[in-house]
């Protein structure tokens, strides 16, 4: 039997919790909470099939009672001694994809993100924002099939771009390849078909939530957008971090939004608090680039789950959505390199280099924290990839 | 033991052979075949249990030498006699939602329909097709959960909308509720992400095609799609209908395309003719009010799922791709209502009552037939549905 210790600093104490699906060698993936620098295999330790699963679908369907009662479990199980074999140091694990993705749709959730793309890919607006954007949280679907675990290398994308100065379109790989720095939410809990999702119900349908990096080609999207909106600029990959950290463990971070003016639409209020004191950190090769603040965002993810299912489309276990890219006001809270860079005309100093877009080679990573119930800091790890060359 | 009769003029013939999910009084869904007007069994003729399956996912994975052995194997049983118990009158059967449905993209490959849609969402743009429209198949990803089988009714969806003159946006059940005729396309083989699926091996990909509705509310849709595309509009139900129609049984439905002008880059070109002499039928409560023609379709399905995967994005079994409206030059050929009204300005008259968009009650079928192999035609069945108020 083990005891497990738990360093003062950690992101990852008693208070957070967060479930991942992982392996260790020639073991098949299951699920399993980090606890310090350990990773607990729950089917071991709670005898329980449900997380012998690869992902958490099942266990998310059950509910948020049984949330709740699972985390009871897990943090008394935690305060004693564990069985020797269901405890793993996290160096010693291999994480993966800890959900099925069901339908993914990525949002637009940040003002500054929405108004700095406004100002970059249609200068000749007055207003950078589009009359609808403080109506509604603008999202759309994005390919559930390419979002893929941190670790896994992203291919450099190949496509049809036109610049300005082309008379035709060209073919190649990507020349602005970009990231996205974002939170993701699933959805534990669906709603039928014909049925919608207040904002104050919220917490009975959101498991948890995930850093998401939603990799943009930038040149790409810019020719291929109008006038249903980005594919294959954004369709090639999206990857999220391997532990999930369920709502439960956010309580502290829950927080107001911004004022939102004008006041939405009915089914877009609640009383619940749903904004969320997260920072992000953005590393571009080792060297923190950007810390967007996802305090600033306009729209709340109970908003944007309450606005998916407003015309009845059905909610499932499973579903992911992002908030779209979070950027603060500040110029190093800005989380797209395209906002960054100013769309390639200011490069920035990376590791010694300069850079605006994305070279091959080149390693991101996001990295997220909020506060605790327990008063310190809990973290969401990291989503992590190296850009491969295009064949 | 039963010798299958089929009438003369069946649209169901052995030059089709269609495959569907369906269950009889009692018994779970599983996999049949479409002979004349009976269903057959295919788990309890072939003895496969991969036709015991409540989706065609598995079988379609198997590819298309197995496509083109079941196809044998069905031909030949259904030249002789079939056991009593694996034959069923279609009348005595429920259809399904034939496929677990993985990724859904929409596509806009209608030149006519393109143009009918610029000019009425975007009058004061002097040409109604983008630059980007005869450079790329312009496409957007749906909402996968709320495909739905023929036969399921449709709940009137609530959102936003806002009239020109309207100050602020408005929230209820949408008033300009409208169907697009499209066909679906299936895809049984997928491929893995990096890599893509050349035109000319669209016949190993993809396993067949249905007719889809996909359900418009052209208020919310209108007031919502710039700049990341449609969602809400669409995303509460996309209709198909039951019976997959082998691409193996469409070999005599197969023309080229429309002229191609301007020559599309060269990841678009392929030896293979994929453009598909379809001819549908849309009725509106009981009387056909257009006729549109997917021959006319300017961008071919072997293109669109081309497009869809040059960047490197996965296809996997049960993806389902539709090829946008399909509108003829003719007034009557136009597969939207939004179009054969001219945004409501031009009302048609139905079943004795005048029209504009859909009223609750109302209910809409749509019908396709093709060219088959043995000089007669083939037909996908129809898919249809009733619309039922919103709550």
């Amino acid at each position: 039997m083990t005891a497990i210790s738990i360093p003062d600093d950690s992101l990852f104490g008693v208070d957070n919790l967060p479930y991942g699906v992982f392996s260790t060698a020639g073991t098949d993936p299951r699920i399993g909470v980090r606890v310090g620098d350990h990773v607990v295999d729950l089917a071991a330790a709670l005898g329980d099939d449900v997380f012998a699963q690869p992902t958490l679908n099942a266990f998310m369907a059950q509910g948020r009672d049984r949330w709740i009662d699972v985390r009871a479990r897990i943090t008394a199980l935690v305060a004693g001694d564990i069985a020797d074999d269901a405890v793993h140091a996290v160096e010693d694990v291999t994480m993966h994809l800890p959900i099925a993705v069901a339908d993914y749709v990525d949002f637009y959730a940040s003002e500054n993100h929405a108004s700095n793309l406004g100002r970059l890919f249609r200068p000749q607006n007055p207003d950078p924002l589009m009359p609808n954007w403080k109506h509604l949280p603008v999202g759309y679907h994005g390919r559930s099939s390419t979002v893929v675990a941190s670790g896994v290398d992203i291919v450099r994308p190949r496509g049809q771009r036109k610049g300005p100065n082309d008379e035709a379109p060209v073919f190649g790989p990507s020349v602005r390849l970009d990231i996205e720095a974002e939170m993701g939410f699933i959805v534990g809990v669906g709603s039928p078909m014909g049925s919608s999702i207040t904002p104050d119900r919220f917490a009975e349908h959101c498991f948890g939530a995930v850093i998401l990096n939603d990799w943009s080609a930038r040149d790409i999207q810019a020719w291929e957008y109008v006038p249903l909106g980005p594919n294959l600029g954004k369709s090639f990959a999206t990857s999220i971090s391997p532990w999930v950290v369920p709502l439960l463990a956010l309580e502290a971070a829950r927080i107001d939004t911004p004022v939102q003016d004008p006041t939405p639409l009915p089914y877009l209020q609640g009383d619940e608090k749903w904004g969320l004191d997260i920072d992000l950190a953005v590393e571009w090769n080792g060297e923190i680039v950007t810390r967007p603040p996802y305090a600033q965002m306009y729209w709340s993810p109970a908003q944007m789950l309450a606005h998916t299912t407003v015309n009845g489309a059905a909610a499932s276990t499973g579903d992911l959505f992002g908030s779209g890219t979070i950027s603060g006001p500040e110029k190093n809270q800005r989380g797209a390199f395209i906002e960054l860079t100013w769309g390639g005309a200011e490069p920035v100093t990376v590791a010694g280099e300069e850079r605006t877009f994305l070279q091959d080679g080149d390693e991101v990573s996001i990295s997220a924290t909020a506060p605790g119930v327990n008063g310190g800091r809990i973290g969401f790890g990291e989503v992590r990839a190296r850009i491969l060359p295009a064949d």
